[in-house]
């Protein structure tokens, strides 16, 4: 058995040798996720999918909870509607995959697959908004969008993908920005407590916001291997889209006013950042939020009498307490199955064997810190529940400490570039903003800006890269 | 107020004197769901959006109850792909749209949005399945699929809509054929628990069935105009598509063996059905299961002191016992409100004024058959779960009762003509199966044969169509 889990493991590259390799091989090993004969289109397996669902039960009840409301808007959209906002075309036109016949019929107008649904939904909105007392407008779409990428990755950058685009109007500004701002800290919430995934949340620089935003608010996740992830993104569009659109409502004054309007989302991306702050060499290791299996449940010599049947006694009365899963295959042995749980990330083992049923207890292993520990069945009830709250947190406390311990303050562009060639991170200086200063650095480092986050330091009054005056603490990074 | 009322309710088309208009009527007003600037593609509202998820929600259920998991598979299937197997490219190639350009590049070959997966996904299965200890695969997927159709009526027949199929993988014949029957009970169970939706299950006849199917099996449920709807469909697709992908897997024997295929769907078309089976001269009339809102809660004059108050801490104790919603929109009057729970369906009305709540008690008006009945407040938490359980037994009977009357024995061609151009409804006879028999029935009358019911009659020995022997007992019905 010694020499089978050695074999086992050894099929994961490790990440020190090749991050992106080990990445490849996680992500296949264990079946979240395979490539299809359509280039740059992935087929989400069953156990990736879990956990795109808890993520989505999770985020729709918290939007629920605000307010929102969920729709469905059509998966194509004329070219002339993608047209009518100048920026959004800009930025959307080089990745659009374009429907251009209809059976056997060419047809008159090409039509675009969503990128994302800003031009459809504001023509929607058009025709159903009239007077203040119909806002706010809070709708969420669940859905599939297509950006005809070049360089693709499963779940990071890929040419489908599934999201959630919320897309609000408001009567006002400041009701707008409030929005904007609200909906980001949900994401933020989210991705701390349900992905024990650490993240800065701030704004986004002018060249880096959403094609057609008034403003762009991210939240930033750093990777085990040093880059940045882009985790999630809330825009405040102010009137950019409702006047292009020609959206308009009857305000409290009696005049044809033009909405404040915002959209926001999150997507199956979120699976690679949690495989890239958790993981290890040994594979996956799974928040216990969105785990699909949370407590595997391994019986050890299942040819004695008695040891299935208390397995699945155990599998009952732990049921209800957490998802847990019973491996009674009967072709593996408990070796290949340690290994494959391991592998596939699930918070909790529990090894029940005879010697363990005699003295009316199982061995509890953590998946995180692979501890072992003999626990009382009578306990485990009331122990799992506890522990896998212990496993979330000692996650995120764990992911925090590599971020921080990751973060470099810079004091100018060679010193950046320094960072950027070796360990990475996230580095942060005071930042002039300027837009000849960001492409600057990222022509000689190959790091973007991330955010300028909510919480300020004093990092200095000149910009260290350009010298100019300094206007903001700003994060920046090699980026997914 | 009177005057009002009658104003509003005069807006929907009485369904006796255009059935067509009273259902576009009933889905715009309602907002269901709305036309768009793409032909042939709908926008679901929230309204009707919501409908959806209960729907998506107890069916995801059942289908997890029974082993299914849930993946995501690619929107684009390379043409190649979709000739594989020759009936089924011939079925779907003359209504798919086809992606010919990414970005500004014109693409090797066509891409088409799947009209339906089994394709991509016996592609996938290919490569995940080895042996017969991976089967049986038991995979679901909700997603959107797109079909190039002529004529689109929302929800019934659109050009993109909302759906599950389930494709499934089994080591023998006897397993797949289970399978197919398993997943139409469990659609019946659906329709008729949860939609109070009567449905008939059978078979389709060769011309009916599915583009690459074995054998195809149907639900039929009967609508308000007479028409059938085609609620739901599982197949039994035995080895066609496996054979065509060359799908194999190393069997008990030792042997590479094709295993045995199902795939089986219900969509938005579902949403059709609720409207035009429970549907009233007033809008919808939605069964409790699935109506967003189970009991509207309206306040009257509320300018008195304490009827707010009342009608909160009504709804507060109400929010857990059913979905409630406390309709405290000041913009309107309750007689508007009124009208406007009708027509949306909500099974169940509370009115709370100041004399109600002097009396401890309200108002509550069922809207399936718009008694109004005086309940003391303090029974309410006990009372509407029954209610809710009593209109959904109430709407079943009802609709079942239409069906039995619509549904007619005909003796011959003339007699189902004139069945078909009077009342229509089902008609049943004892058919021979024969498709020229069933081209003439078609031509002649307009019905289409809608599926050969599992429990079969005895209704005589000859076809009364065309006097060949007749083999079973057959429904059929001019169809949506």
């Amino acid at each position: 058995m010694g020499k089978k889990k050695k074999e086992f493991v050894e099929e994961i590259t490790p990440m020190e040798e090749d991050f992106a390799q080990w990445y490849t091989d996680v992500i296949k090993k264990t079946e979240l996720v395979d490539y299809t004969p359509v280039k740059g289109f992935m087929a989400i397996r069953s156990y990736g999918y879990a956990i795109w669902e808890n993520i989505q039960s999770y985020a729709d009840r918290k939007f629920k909870e605000t307010g929102h409301k969920n729709c469905y808007f059509p998966l194509l959209i004329p070219e002339s509607l993608l047209k009518k906002e100048a920026d959004h075309v800009e930025g959307f036109a080089p990745e659009v995959a374009w429907v251009t016949h209809g059976g056997d019929e060419e047809l008159a107008e090409r039509l675009a697959i969503r990128p994302t649904s800003e031009t459809i939904i504001c023509e929607m909105y058009k025709r159903w908004l009239n007077s203040y007392r119909d806002l706010p407008f809070l709708y969420n779409q669940w859905c599939n969008v297509v950006r005809w990428e070049k360089a693709t990755r499963p779940f990071l950058r890929t040419a489908e993908f599934l999201w959630q685009e919320g897309h609000t109007l408001h009567e006002t500004a400041d009701e707008a920005q409030d929005e904007t701002l609200k909906m980001l800290n949900i994401y933020k919430e989210m991705a701390e407590n349900l992905l024990a995934m650490p993240v800065i949340i701030g704004k986004k620089s002018e060249k880096e916001k959403f094609a057609g935003a008034h403003a762009t608010y991210t939240m930033e996740a750093l990777m085990h291997d040093g880059k940045a992830l882009q985790a999630g993104t809330s825009h405040n569009l102010a009137q950019h889209f409702t006047k292009a659109f020609d959206i308009s409502f009857l305000s409290r004054e009696g005049k044809q006013e033009y909405p404040h309007h915002t959209s926001w989302g999150i997507s199956t991306r979120l699976i690679g950042g949690i495989i890239m702050v958790h993981g290890d060499n040994r594979g996956l290791v799974l928040p216990p939020g969105v785990a699909p299996t949370q407590v595997a449940i391994i019986p050890i010599a299942t040819h004695k009498e008695g040891v299935l049947e208390k397995a699945r006694e155990l599998f009952e009365s732990l049921k209800d307490t957490a998802r847990v899963e019973l491996d009674d295959r009967e072709n593996y042995s408990p070796g290949w199955k340690f290994n494959e749980w391991e592998m596939k990330g699930a918070p909790i083992r529990i090894e029940i064997g005879p010697r363990d049923i005699e003295n009316g207890q199982v061995m509890l292993v953590r998946r995180d810190t692979m501890e072992k520990t003999p626990v009382k069945i009578d306990e485990l009830s009331k122990l799992i529940p506890e522990l896998l709250q212990e496993i979330n947190h000692s996650l995120f406390q764990k992911a925090k400490k590599m971020r921080d311990e990751n973060t470099h303050y810079v004091k100018d562009l060679d010193h950046l570039k320094e960072v950027m060639n070796t360990s990475q991170g996230f580095a942060k200086a005071q930042w002039c903003e300027n837009e000849e200063c960001e492409e600057d650095i990222k022509t000689v480092t190959g790091a973007t800006m991330r955010c300028i986050p909510f919480e300020q330091e004093d990092l200095g009054e000149k910009c260290p890269f350009c010298g100019r005056d300094a206007k903001s603490t700003t994060y920046f990074a090699k980026a997914y």
